[in-house]
């Protein structure tokens, strides 16, 4: 590819087409600025936040979502929350950090970016011996890591492209797109990858209720990039595949198991894999190392987030008057279970495509030095 | 049962109970009298049509939806439109007997029930001789349609309430309750009998987008009728059955093919079935007997309706001040695809609930004569 990944993921705002990251650090005034995806596609917007409570708070919230975005947004919260102590022993910094690396790693449970960030710039700062080192290391960390983000999509396109063939029509789940990370995406790497080279290809995108990621962002996404597409209900793709206009599943995971091949990602992942098992689509999984989880053992083991009933009860979006509406589409008298995510067995997996190539979901333990297993 | 089916499912309108049918008719005006089910559950009202157009438009624009609630008011509607015939010759009288006849069928392509209610109107008034004695076996014919629809889903009840145990957690999509039927309900029978039985169990409603009939209308039957529920987003049956939550599924059909036992259902079917196949979960459809057809030979022959991408674009509700209101969700650049069934196979299916007692789906065929084939 002649063009880099950053001169293609443009966004058009008032007419205007600019390249933005999802997540992004400014270290004058010492705050996270984040793209506000809870607004889109209605209104594109950018928010700041000036504090790590407010950092951590904008993760649970989902004003940022999406493995290597949650990641990025909490490496840069640790470092802000680092940057702006004002103690003076080491002690009391150390307590600190303690206490600002627990709260961004409350934020949100089930995504391993997030620990898997925190750690990195915690042990970095171990090689500086003042406080004032201790916070430069903090966020050179952080932007190493979401530059490494970048880094990682970037080359999860180039490996899979090679997956898309000309013609073919590509299903997608939920939104593993740029905006789920620092750039360019994981799931949606490859489609940019075969779209730089000029394939052409078609994607479904999975409504992806109850927050309809699929349907608002990767829609979104995909309309900005010039990507044919269309939005489907999640209940559509089984019809789909059985009637032969699916070649191809993509998604992206939250936390991959290094030791199983396992992927917990968005719910109705796992119902997608069980559908291109059955109908022998092949089924992929895009992650960045930073997704990989190398300690848990099991796949029952990732701790899957229970959300609100509210989300599965309403719906949100804009009304004729362009105007951001909520409006509770059950029946007002019940009740909603809301599991986020849900866990893909190895054996439904085609590949895992990752920063260094594609793996079988079950070789990745024996590549782990070279996936990067600490 | 020590108590009717009519006098279990009643509706709370404006603090007072009282028991309705989802489609009935007015014979001294002449007009079909439906639930409008597009207002459900966040208001209740009745609408009247005043024409056989009318009632193909109600049909349609999903007024009135649901298998056997379709049959019914196709009925109704013919009847209706023969009544309606003031012309003098038998000639005329037929020509428009035939066009009433066509209206009606293309009204909705995929559901069986709507044909065969029709068929069973117009060969009952061969009987007559006069336009007039013609007129009045065709009412005749309607009613006893709409009566043998709540026999059946009474007889359904009956059969298939001794698949739910006390404890056990049922899944159902879509609404084959009694809003889809004349009263009772297909998949809700078993339902409605094992309550009245005093068993204790649990219903999870796929939301089943794009219309959400399991959140609304599913939902709201069950909580007018006491019944314990959750509604869940479509993608999440999944993670529930791996997790061993789900211990049945019964789900309605739209059509139910008599030689080879597929069911074409609501969108979203195929899947649940395929899910409850891999976790070895019983997978029941309840049908009333209009809803077989026995003509055609392979599913794959079976009309899909596909209905507008606004549907799957969008989402209904109420706002926080009780206002109705469409929203649009999906990226306003986006388009979608819009189908509205899809097809089981037989062997995804653990038995065909029907108002004969419960069958192997492949099983039909050879019981076709007790099932009513012509």
């Amino acid at each position: 590819m002649r063009r880099s990944w950053a001169d293609l993921m443009k966004v058009r705002v008032k007419g205007r087409s600019r390249h933005y990251r999802t997540v992004s650090f400014d270290a004058r005034d010492n705050e996270v600025v984040l793209i506000e995806q809870r607004k889109l596609p209605h209104a594109f917007e950018l928010t700041r936040t000036k504090n790590f409570k407010q950092t951590a708070r904008a993760i649970t919230n989902m004003t940022v979502r999406g493995a290597g975005a949650i990641g990025a947004t909490a490496a840069y919260g640790l470092a802000q929350g680092v940057c702006a102590f004002s103690g003076k022993t080491l002690a009391a910094f150390e307590r600190h950090v303690q206490r600002v690396y627990r709260i961004l790693a409350d934020a949100r449970p089930t995504a391993i970016d997030l620990v898997n960030a925190l750690n990195d710039v915690r042990s970095a700062m171990n090689a500086g011996e003042s406080v004032v080192q201790k916070q430069r290391l903090a966020l050179k960390a952080a932007t190493k890591f979401a530059d490494e983000d970048v880094a990682h999509c970037e080359a999860i396109g180039r490996h899979g492209a090679k997956l898309i063939k000309n013609g073919s029509s590509v299903l997608t789940h939920c939104n593993a797109g740029w905006l789920a990370f620092v750039d360019i995406g994981s799931a949606t790497a490859p489609m940019y990858a075969a779209q730089a080279k000029g394939k052409k290809f078609h994607v479904y995108c999975d409504e992806t209720r109850p927050r309809a990621q699929g349907a608002v962002l990767t829609a979104w996404e995909l309309a900005q990039q010039g990507v044919s597409h269309e939005v489907i209900a999640d209940n559509a793709a089984g019809h789909l595949m059985q009637r032969g206009e699916i070649d191809l599943v993509i998604t992206g995971s939250d936390r991959t198991l290094g030791r199983t091949g396992e992927v917990a990602n968005k719910i109705g992942t796992y119902t997608k894999a069980v559908l291109a098992a059955r109908h022998k689509i092949p089924f992929y999984v895009a992650i960045p190392l930073s997704t990989i989880d190398w300690n848990l053992r099991r796949g029952m083991e990732i701790p899957i987030e229970e959300r609100d009933e509210s989300e599965v009860l309403g719906a949100w979006g804009v009304d004729d008057r362009g105007k951001f509406r909520e409006v509770r589409v059950a029946n007002p008298t019940s009740g909603a279970r809301n599991p986020a995510f849900d866990v893909t067995p190895a054996n439904l997996i085609t590949g895992i495509i990752t920063p260094k190539g594609i793996f079988k979901p079950r070789d990745l333990w024996a590549n782990r030095k070279r996936l990067g297993a600490a």
